[in-house]
């Protein structure tokens, strides 16, 4: 896989799609990200993008995002300077200023965020990420199994507020930042995790902008050949197609900041007759076909990408009549360790089920 | 009226009955900051009490108080931390020591945790407050009609959470912290507002703990006299008794961080076949006879007292058979101009009455 150094107006079109395709879903639309972080690099020049075993011991990571449910993220538009709020907020409160922008999530609006944060504020952005993909809350982070403290936190709305928070833990940190974030309007610009050069080059997950802009490239080039993008995708990340055929019905409720609910997908062709229903929580959560056949469960990752096109599909662009393919991805091994589960396997999120590998769940199929 | 220059561990009890009687209901049991600040006065020392036009224009005054539902308050003791822990969150931020500390309300709770946090921080206590009795919004200050921000503001558990806020004005203040109250179980502890002592000059309602030291000591004397309260209070204090009888339903319920709901009073002796209706939102704002003839509205203070004793009864602590007297006083002045009543007239509760001052609604009774 080709290691990226710097990041140009051109490079975003790609990361906006890598971006889509490692929201497993959710994350919100990269789009907005996208013009937002085009905006910034064209009025501030190319964003450097820097592997983390080049940052010095000290230097301080501060990594920014946005928080909420994507279906109010698509109302509300950031102006751009929310994002800038919280990162100044925070580096007051820590008395220094920031080395390194970093993204706390790969997937989504918050693989594109980091980037406009990173050009306006004129750092570098660090080649990697806490998720490996997206998840719901901020605490399912790699930082956290290393004992990194999500906390000071600072928030910032569109309106001008904004807001430092200390919980005692990550998790704490989650409940607080929620309700406040559901009181912002649904939507808030974050930074969080400040953490030094030292605790990155343990805790972060490596090479995740460098991943994103791949896969961009590949389904562009597959695209572009007529050629659907999953079986190449398939070769290169060890990926499979789980499913394929047309959304019949979708559940979606907003709730405590989050979009929950489920889809169902009857099968086409050679799964014809065959049914699959994916769960969500903002992102793709489970698939499970018929009665309680499980395809793939979090944290390995869910892609649902158009049977036509091979463009990712979030859950809230998911409805009636869409043909799909359900793409399976290996998580981050970190993730499949007791600690990595207890965060963010299935039992975490309310589901009675016992995580098993996405590669042991298909081994026949 | 006699003013205070200090608060030993004796005064305490007139104080916590004073502040109970200015609750007008609600702010909380003054029992439990009693018991604090009598181990902080144990601890470090009487208060010194000094008047707001003695302080230098530029020193920095910071109130404290107790954030929540005062039925929650009764569960959930603060260990007397809290509250320090927030006050220096915001000297923090500010980068500048507190000179004195201050009451935001007279009633409740709240008219005796600062006393707890000035004996503790070894600091002076302004003899005034923001409301001159209680309410249930942290905007309804006479601090909001002068402008003065409530925001940089600190709030902290008793788990050891922190948080600093500034959101754009005083009602967005409260709607976020009210949220944070909610997510940290009910109760927060609380500084907010600071402002200068020039500021303070001009916006405090001057004189309030002289005023709860005053109406604790008329009751307790009243009571050691044999004799009912009331009349000395109504004399005194330019109040009314607006009816009598004993309670027959009490609606109540926690909701949104406060204690909201009615208690039906029917008539005794000379009232017989009377009913008064009592609405609250942690404090009675409303005391209403039969259909719909008002007999108080807020801003003016409903207090509830014990038939027998004169003893103020909270929202909370009200039950089924209670004997009861209603106790009407005229708010401070500032309370019934245009802006006064936009912040805490009858319609900004929800209420379809037009505010009249409780001398117009009892002319004749």
């Amino acid at each position: 896989m080709q290691q990226i150094t710097g990041i140009t107006h051109a490079d975003m079109a790609d990361i906006a799609l890598g971006g889509a395709f490692l929201g497993t879903g959710g994350g919100g639309d990269p789009y907005i990200g996208r013009l937002m972080a085009q905006q910034a690099i064209d009025r501030h020049g190319p964003v450097e993008v820097v592997d983390v075993a080049a940052l010095d011991d000290d230097a301080l990571l501060i990594p920014v995002a946005m928080m909420g449910a994507p279906t109010v993220m698509l109302e509300k538009l950031p102006q751009g300077d929310e994002a800038i709020s919280a990162l100044r907020s925070l580096e007051a409160v820590l008395g220094q200023k920031a080395d390194a922008i970093f993204c706390i999530e790969a997937g989504g609006l918050n693989s594109t965020i980091p980037i406009a944060v990173a050009a306006t504020a004129r750092l570098p952005l660090v080649d990697g990420d806490g998720m490996g993909r997206a998840f719901p809350e901020l605490q399912m982070v790699s930082m956290t199994m290393f004992g990194i403290q999500a906390c000071p936190m600072a928030m910032a709305d569109e309106k001008g507020n904004t807001l430092v928070l200390n919980a005692v833990d990550n998790l704490s940190t989650e409940k607080f930042a929620r309700v406040v974030t559901v009181e912002m309007g649904g939507a808030a610009l974050i930074a969080l995790f400040p953490m030094t050069g030292a605790q990155a080059k343990e805790a972060i997950l490596r090479g995740s902008l460098s991943l994103i802009t791949n896969i961009g490239r590949i389904v562009r080039a597959e695209q572009e050949a007529n050629r659907h993008p999953a079986d190449r995708l398939s070769n290169e990340l060890n990926g499979m197609r789980l499913f394929e055929g047309r959304v019949t019905d979708v559940e979606r409720r907003t709730e405590g900041g989050f979009a929950r609910g489920q889809a169902r997908i009857e099968g086409l062709d050679r799964f014809h007759g065959r049914t699959l229903i994916l769960r969500f929580q903002n992102e793709f959560l489970l698939a499970v076909e018929g009665e309680n056949q499980y395809r793939a469960m979090t944290p390995d990752l869910i892609c649902l990408l158009d049977l036509e096109t091979g463009e990712p599909i979030t859950t809230e662009q998911m409805s009636y009549g869409f043909s799909v393919i359900v793409f399976g991805l290996p998580c981050d091994p970190k993730w499949r360790s007791d600690s990595g589960l207890s965060l963010v396997g299935p039992s975490y999120f309310g589901y009675d089920a016992r995580y098993q590998p996405i590669e042991i769940l298909n081994q026949r199929s």
